[in-house]
């Protein structure tokens, strides 16, 4: 792609903003987001995650959901639930809220236009079953373009496929992640992580200790120090490597804040 | 549209194809079928049903599926369990087959781009719930142009939208004529309705009956003495209509022979 790629002054920008399941499960939260996504300006595209919804949905049908170090496991019947609830209600809902909005949202899995081919993951050590792990280069950026410049809002839910005719499940904030770097050969990207938090804390439990910048070596200090944890882990990680490859801005900031962006920005550092 | 409107002779070609619950709900005849759809030349579209999986889940869910008139009637309940098989499950699923085959699928609801808005059906005489009826001069043929024009081949499920963020449930028979209907002021358009029968038959119980080809005012004939009768009626007066308002050709035939155009040809007449 390297000789494709413009000047980053000349590139037009496109914002990318990924929503968790704590945005997701409450309808008056996401018509508040979603209202504010709106009328966020310029080119932009978001990913959403539903799993709360999914657990929910997989119980109703006697079907206990099993989770290993944050991930689901997902087998055949499992992958047909979280297919149905990511893909068909939340998708759907989403973009009928966004067009009523007036803005012109097209939702997406990853098979469509074949956007997020992925891998099966290996069963070995874990077995997470039809997990996807897909790749920044493999990412579909042409079709996503076409449709960014025909002024369409992809919406984009976390199933993937694997070229072979079969659904996988993916994490969102990976396929955020993804878009960022994928997107940033041809457009200035801009990733924003909303969840329910104001954004990076020294201290989960007080707002006020908010980290507003971030850099990778303090990021690695703090980790050390056992500051940062737990799921802020891989969602930091992804972030900091998005920077390395291309994306321009990452702010992880609570769902409430887009529009003033206030949270923690990070930096690539020197 | 009218100033709009190329010559016949100029138009290019679209095949618009509905399948419907009998080709869907069964994995080998559903992948049998792909396998010939991805055959067919030229920009095609295609649309489908769902019904019975959805009448199942609704069943696990432990809620009785209504239907009146054929049609169903869909509750709020209904209406996420339709979503989520129409829209989620069998859209995703489809998208995922044809992306093995090497046709770039892209798998919509009405809501998506625009492409179907809808009214809600008014309450009386019966409530139907959230049904949607869609009115052909508002199609979003723009955005579906643009999608076949860039290589794509939409994937459609029967749920609408009302502009005012619900979504609809919508019958697939009906979205088919619509995509038509719309599509002739650019497209020379072919309706396929595949079925599980042969096509139209004099005697419903055998194939060997089959009506090759028939016009409107055989048509009229035909249903007057009860020949025609039950659930064809909707999709002759449907198909009818669609080539009175543009439709070049459509074709009631059996999933199987949607290859060799083995059915009923409805013509336009004197």
């Amino acid at each position: 792609m390297e000789e494709d790629m413009l000047p980053e002054k000349d590139k037009p920008a496109v914002s990318i903003v990924k929503i968790g399941g704590n945005v997701v499960d409450n309808p008056e939260t996401l018509k508040a987001f979603l209202s504010d996504f709106e009328k966020l300006p310029g080119r932009k595209l978001l990913v959403h995650g539903g799993g709360v919804m999914a657990s929910k949905l997989s119980r109703q049908l006697g079907l206990e959901p099993k989770m290993l170090q944050g991930r689901r496991i997902t087998d055949a019947e499992t992958l047909k639930i979280v297919t149905m609830v990511y893909a068909g209600w939340i998708n759907k809902s989403i973009v009928a809220l966004l067009q009523k909005l007036g803005c012109n949202a097209i939702g997406l899995s990853g098979a469509d236009g074949n956007i997020i081919p992925a891998k099966k993951r290996s069963p070995h050590p874990i077995d997470f079953g039809f997990a996807g792990d897909p790749e920044p280069e493999r990412i579909g950026t042409e079709v996503l373009a076409r449709l960014l410049e025909s002024g369409l809002t992809p919406v984009i839910c976390a199933i993937t496929h694997d070229e072979a005719g079969s659904l996988l499940n993916t994490n969102a904030d990976t396929i955020a992640y993804l878009m960022g770097t994928a997107l940033s050969s041809t457009y200035t990207t801009r990733l924003y992580y909303c969840f329910e938090k104001e954004g990076v804390l020294k201290d989960v439990n007080d707002a006020n200790t908010l980290i507003p910048s971030i850099d990778k070596p303090e990021y690695l200090t703090y980790r050390a120090a056992g500051v940062i944890a737990d799921g802020m882990i891989p969602k930091m990680d992804n972030s900091f490597k998005s920077i390395e490859q291309g994306v321009s801005e990452v702010i992880i900031l609570h769902a409430k804040n887009l529009l003033n962006g206030k949270g923690t920005r990070l930096v690539k550092g020197e």
